[in-house]
């Protein structure tokens, strides 16, 4: 069927399609950048799923209750900027369509998560959308379980692309999603034949619909531009007939109209130019300039907008009566239980007094033994990891499709799906996710791990046998980049305890966490508890003495973290022996150090004495706590790794890599002259 | 069939089969560490492949027209161990399986690439295997279709376990090896149920069949334990009947005889204990002590080692007659061609005379350009952003399987399996690769990109886009922490250049590696050509002095890489019109800045001058430069992001985030006092 007839079969759904087609194009016009084939293909399919399905209210973006919408295809940003200017959030007015990628609009490239109302998520690195909404139905899933459907009960839809499908992220979400049998996900897949460099068959031979059915999806397809046969496939999958997650393959056209780039990547990554654009309009029949919506459509679409609101305020009058009220609005809200403080404080007087040796990683554990009974908020999992990260506790019960109430996921190997889970889990709200992998996977979750930072999502990575101190399983499993790596991202906590009561600190912090996703990384090795006061908190100041000199000044200033604060305890006693003044600074976080009043640092770091850093990694992120802050080149040493691990037993490769207390008493002495 | 009668039906297979068993389980229990649950369960399979099929003389370990053998579940490297052992690989003495992952030894925990003859590519980080594989199987095809197949003709072989398959590098690779029809890849999947945290169905119900049918693969079962069928399974992939990558599924048993442990997660990945140990030795009927092979059996596996002698001769006198054997022979020494100096030196010439203002990324097309004729082991892709990595010149033509002989892959929007791909198109030997994608999507590749490093391989990543200078599309899309992740990343070279010469002379490093792997930080925006001089590779020095101070001793030095070289450049104009002397240090690569004399990096950054760097990145990579090298606190300044990106125009991103040649002259003067 050609523009003319589709126009004639439906004109009041091609006013309100073509409302948003003319807006995209209008705006990356503008913008002399942007995205304009994706949602000039897509318009159909978004308006029939805005306007039968979608439950929202324009006015209340974050509804509880509301269907979570997600854009994995990012790009194609414009098709959800127009459809919240044009259902009525507030936010989204006509001059931010028009400021579309400019300084200061919350029209950004791609869609971002708290820049923007109404948009769920932060999408653009292709795959993420998808995955993270995985985490979203599970969270449905759970809150559902945990509150009744009266007061959680909706649907996650997804537009993805073929881009989103080819990364390897998308095989372990529908993998994860159809596991768990996640009926409230339907995935919209915009089959437009398209990459950038191309069509799909230049790099892509793979049977979509049979590769979801082989992860237990139901498959259905759709004409992507016929509203009527997007009405029956959409009305089709949001029936949740069998409980399986949904693909539907929307087939479009991508740059639908566009007479000399539309079905070409032409029309994928660049403005339509201004020729182009003027005959779109004459095939489309919309006579209106640019950003101009007539008001007819505009109303239509208005109307949309408003159409949840009766549900709105009936859910809210459930949650009024719910007797549970108080507690479901503290889940929703974020904020820990109060129960967390006292929780922590008693495991830390529990600590000083039995002084146990265990690995952080075992420690995190006996941290979430007490904590998860008091906060119902959490939901833990690893990626197979289980009895090696120590991140399952007797309570918690497995999250399955025959137990939402679980409170444990089975991620499988899927070290980039999980992370991602995770941040939709938190996105949905009512729920605070952590995870467990080793810590050298952090290179396969990397992408989503990202966006828990740039969105500020306080999500918890439990990142074990961080260093060659696990041993035997050799450099492939070893970090000794990856405290570089994190401690290099913006907005990301870096933890490295040295004992329990460290570990019980940093896992207050992460759990108290509104806006900063936390790493711990923990020891597979057993550490002894070195911490001799419980009271403050310590770690959260980043930084702090753990063992004065004996003498008021310090001639040398070990500093470590994790498990190489026993070689910085054990230098020092040798040090102090010699009669050389010794203090140990743990540094369980270089970012919260960072944040201290400079008075407090120099109080921590005097100018003066020698400094060694110890810790069996790279030197990058130590340079400032050697050099800067008051150190100086010719008094500064470290102790760490220059490259690659090994195989070995962990003792024996501390010594071969020369990470011993006599190694840090040796560089002490040398820098001392 | 039980034990027993598996043992009667097949004495010969059963002897060769149980030496692996007895190896794998007495080599983890020697190390009280290790996995022994996947040898014991897929040494069937292996003794049918390496008895019948596998293409190999263990008298010549890196024989070039063999058949690979990737161990993509490398935690089960007792296998291969024994394999070699029993095979007769003069390396792998019964000392080294004696002293499995002990230090010094070359069993380590996972298999290492160039730690032992025998092990085609390291693995452990899981899925990485089956998608090296990939590039292994495309570099046969490649060479194949250059070199004739009397030179280049043999398979490549995968064992894979669930861990592999579930991780989403798998689907990259499987949707990538389908779509380009590769024939002679055989992945024999360990079917075996188990995962570390216990049943396979706890995490995944995925048809792997189906879905690797999906992705245009065949697939063959059978019982992983029956000889007989085995061999049939393997005969049918091997007859490489239709063109398509082939998958095996092998119904295995983990632990296969532990009468306690098989069958469980509990024989996945530690020692199984002395009391277990004696009844799988009853149970095999294998009345050997601890490292006894008998010498009929190891007779057998000797025979089983030389078996390709006659073919490997065959094959060298085929060589010898090929009218092409010297390029051949170069070709597959992984030598450059010697035309790459003098191309590069000319197109620098060229560069100095004409001074363009371009991209560092079109110039990196302009030196492909040229490079690509002269080098004929080169073969290029991107993971879909040709147009924008400028990674395609005109002469490559498309590698497909229609024109084997080009030399240009379109790996999709598959950054992880491009990057194990290449990793693997070294590795097979005879080939150059690189791969295009925007820098931030580094995260995407990191796993593979790590294994380049740990490897050794000295692939070449064109990483585009590489700051906030690609504008509009916003922080999702803009690197602020990737150049610190690369530059903490041991045994990586990582190139920002500032022009067309410096991008030439990175490339001519990169092309001329032989054990490292190199990142090309690449500007969308252009640049001003800003070298003076084409003569000596400064880039090779890491740092140099691009501008000197109008005196002869400056009071201060600005650094910077890339795309802020030019702003550099520009403080400098301004501080020497305020009659500040003032040297501008280019510095294209860190890691090469670091290997230069002490007397050099002095030259370049004496003591005393104000230092100011600027990097649109965060500073964690150069405080080294600026407080160390003789660099003083109250001395050094940075220019740069301390957080994520923003989505505008790059213009305005720079002087948003106060990246700008005003900003380097106040922090100068502020610091000049």
């Amino acid at each position: 069927m050609d523009i003319a007839a589709r126009r004639k079969a439906d004109p009041a759904h091609w006013g309100l399609a073509t409302a948003i087609r003319a807006l995209a194009m209008d705006a990356v016009e503008a913008a002399n950048s942007g995205h304009p084939g994706m949602p000039m293909g897509m318009a159909d399919v978004a308006t029939v799923l805005f306007r039968d399905h979608l439950k929202f209210d324009a006015a209340a973006p974050n509804w509880f209750n509301r269907d979570r919408f997600v854009l994995s295809a990012g790009h194609g940003s414009m098709l959800i900027y127009a459809l919240l200017h044009l259902t009525g959030y507030e936010q989204m007015s006509l001059d931010q369509i028009r400021n579309f990628r400019q300084w200061g609009a919350i029209t950004a490239g791609h869609p971002e998560y708290g820049h923007v109302e109404g948009v769920e998520t932060t999408t653009g690195p292709l795959g993420q959308g998808i995955a993270t909404a995985v985490g979203m139905a599970i969270a449905e899933e759970a809150m559902r379980a945990q509150f009744g459907a009266d007061l959680c009960s909706h649907k996650t839809w997804v537009i993805a692309g073929d881009g989103c499908l080819m990364e390897g992220i998308s095989q372990e979400a529908i993998a994860l999603a159809g596991h768990q049998k996640l009926g409230n996900l339907i995935v919209l897949w915009d089959d437009n034949d398209i990459t950038i460099d191309g069509r799909v068959s230049l790099s892509d031979s793979t049977d979509q619909a049979k590769r979801f059915q082989a992860s237990g999806w139901r498959t259905l397809a759709c004409d992507g531009h016929d509203p009527a046969d997007i009405a029956r496939a959409l009305a089709d999958a949001a029936s949740g007939a069998d409980g399986r997650p949904v693909l539907v393959a929307c087939k479009t056209v991508i740059g639908y109209g566009a007479p000399k780039k539309q079905d070409t990547s032409g029309a994928h990554g660049s403005p339509l130019g201004a020729e182009e654009i003027a005959a779109v309009r004459a095939a489309y029949g919309w006579e209106h300039g640019p950003f101009v919506v007539p008001e007819d459509i505009l109303a239509e679409w208005r109307a949309i907008g408003a159409r949840g609101r009766a549900e709105r305020e009936a859910w809210a009058a459930r949650v009024d009566a719910a007797p549970n009220r108080d507690e479901f609005a503290r889940r929703i809200s974020g904020v820990p239980s109060d129960r967390l403080g006292p929780t922590i404080a008693a495991l830390k007087e529990q600590a000083l007094a039995s002084k146990p040796k265990v690995a952080t990683r075992k420690a995190s554990e006996m941290v979430l033994e007490v904590v998860n009974p008091e906060l119902p908020e959490t939901i833990g999992g690893s990626a197979d990891l289980t009895g090696s990260n120590n991140t399952r506790t007797k309570d918690l019960g497995v999250f399955d499709p025959q137990n939402r109430k679980g409170r444990y996921i089975n991620y499988g190997i899927r070290e980039h799906g999980m992370a991602a889970a995770m941040n939709g889990i938190w996105l949905h709200g009512g729920l605070r996710p952590y995870g467990g992998t080793f810590m050298c996977f952090t290179d396969y979750a990397r992408g989503a791990m990202r966006l828990s930072a740039l969105m500020g999502l306080p999500v918890v990575y439990v990142m074990t046998h961080d260093s060659i101190g696990l041993g035997e399983d050799g450099p492939t499993h070893q970090p000794v980049e990856h405290l570089a790596m994190l401690r290099a991202t913006p907005n990301t906590l870096t933890f490295r305890p040295c004992d329990l009561i460290e570990t019980a600190e940093a896992w207050e912090i992460a759990l108290s966490s509104e806006t900063t996703p936390s790493v711990l990384a923990l020891s597979r090795q057993n550490l002894p508890t070195l911490r001799e006061t419980a009271g403050e908190n310590l770690t959260a100041k980043g930084a702090y003495v753990l063992r004065e000199a004996s003498k008021k000044a310090p001639e040398v200033i070990l500093m470590a973290t994790g498990s190489e604060v026993e070689i910085a305890v054990a230098a020092r006693e040798a040090l102090e022996a010699k009669g050389i003044p010794t203090r140990v600074v743990s540094v369980p976080s270089m970012e919260l150090f960072r944040d201290q009043p400079e008075s407090y640092r120099r109080q921590v770091l005097p100018k003066g004495p020698v400094r060694v850093a110890i810790e069996a990694a790279v030197r990058q992120p130590w340079d400032w706590l050697l050099l800067g802050e008051g150190g100086k080149e010719k008094k500064a040493g470290f102790i760490g790794m220059t490259g690659f691990g090994a195989s070995a037993p962990a003792p024996a490769l501390y010594k071969a890599f020369g990470i011993t207390a006599e190694a840090a008493v040796d560089e002490a002495r040398r820098l001392l002259g």
